[in-house]
């Protein structure tokens, strides 16, 4: 039985997600950046790290068929399909009140670090420390001079990507509640997260292989 | 006085840097990469990060005039000069034993991460965990399509890059053993690191701003 998480505009949420079980991300209304963190249930100082990933894959962001590996070069997750125009981004550090500081916005703004270590702490997991998202539906392209350039979330209402779990983990999910810099469109709104057993289908053109 | 430091091929050294202080990484023989840490001296947790680094200069690595930040946003070093043609990288985790041994090699390798550990360790430093690495003269670069290419490294003999300290701190230099995969060129060599005041000027050509 699949069952499907909510997570608020701006707010994140957690859910557990087992070894060979399926979870999708969807942008419920497009345009919406989630910030999607893993932790390893065995043991949450393994976590789906971004530099490893990146190693093993040679690609800035994971596409369907590639994994993300742990700091432990383990594969967590796989990705199994994405349905959105497939910009995400796997370079910028989740958003903390540091951040909102910066910009000159209140350091008490609603953040992707704040979102995790309450998400994760109502599963009884304290977050060592904010390991680097995986930015769904967020535009970062990076040119051939190594410049980067950020474009508005081009996400369409309903699009999703979907990962395969390749360890029991704790999966968190923060809608991203940037508004002071332009990289989610229309307003800060839903995500929705969705965890089902490998193979159980939904719509006809969404079945999972 | 400047105080030169000679990291052997393949190992690691660890120097404290006084904020305000200059240090610089020279590539003795040419071709050789060398992971870059750093971490601030009144606490280990903070420390260089690739992640925060790139929201700030919005790019792949920094260039000459752009700060490298902490993972709490605090500039923690800035680059001041590249003699090199400039190829680094920041998107690629540390070598460490796991990576040895995905790739066939004896897991017992020299690394990245462990001489990171070592060296640290001799400066009384208990590294909390290994954070990305500035990959000095490491030729890895992104693709319009997001593809990364590797390259061996293109640095010259005596090519160097030049770092300001924002704050007290140590920095970590390994010259990266990592032989199975074609990173650096002609055999694994020495790096040297000099650390000297603002402005203390070597040979012409050279000074710094």
């Amino acid at each position: 039985m699949a069952e499907t998480t909510l997570v608020p505009g701006g707010e994140g949420r957690a859910v557990r997600v087992g070894e060979g079980q399926v979870f999708r991300v969807t942008d419920v209304d497009g345009g919406q950046v989630g910030d999607l963190f893993a932790f390893a249930a065995a043991d949450p100082a393994e976590y789906a790290s971004a530099e490893h990933t990146r190693v093993a894959i040679r690609k800035l962001f994971p596409r369907p068929g590639d994994p993300v590996l742990t700091n432990r070069r383990r594969p967590i997750l796989s990705v199994l399909e994405d349905t959105s125009p497939g910009r995400h981004d796997m370079l910028y550090a989740a958003c903390d009140p540091a951040r909102y500081a910066l910009l000159g916005a209140d350091p008490a703004h609603r953040s992707c670090a704040a979102n995790l270590r309450q998400a994760a702490g109502e599963h009884e997991l304290d977050v060592p420390f904010v390991p680097q998202p995986l930015n769904i539906f967020m535009d970062v392209r990076a040119q051939e001079d190594g410049t980067l350039v950020s474009h508005p979330a081009s996400s369409r209402p309903g699009d999703h990507i979907a990962f395969l779990a390749a360890m029991d983990c704790l999966v968190v999910l923060s809608s991203c509640p940037m508004d002071v810099v332009n990289i989610s469109s229309g307003g800060i709104t839903p995500l929705e997260l969705r965890v089902s057993e490998a193979g159980e289908g939904d719509e006809p053109g969404q079945h999972l292989p």
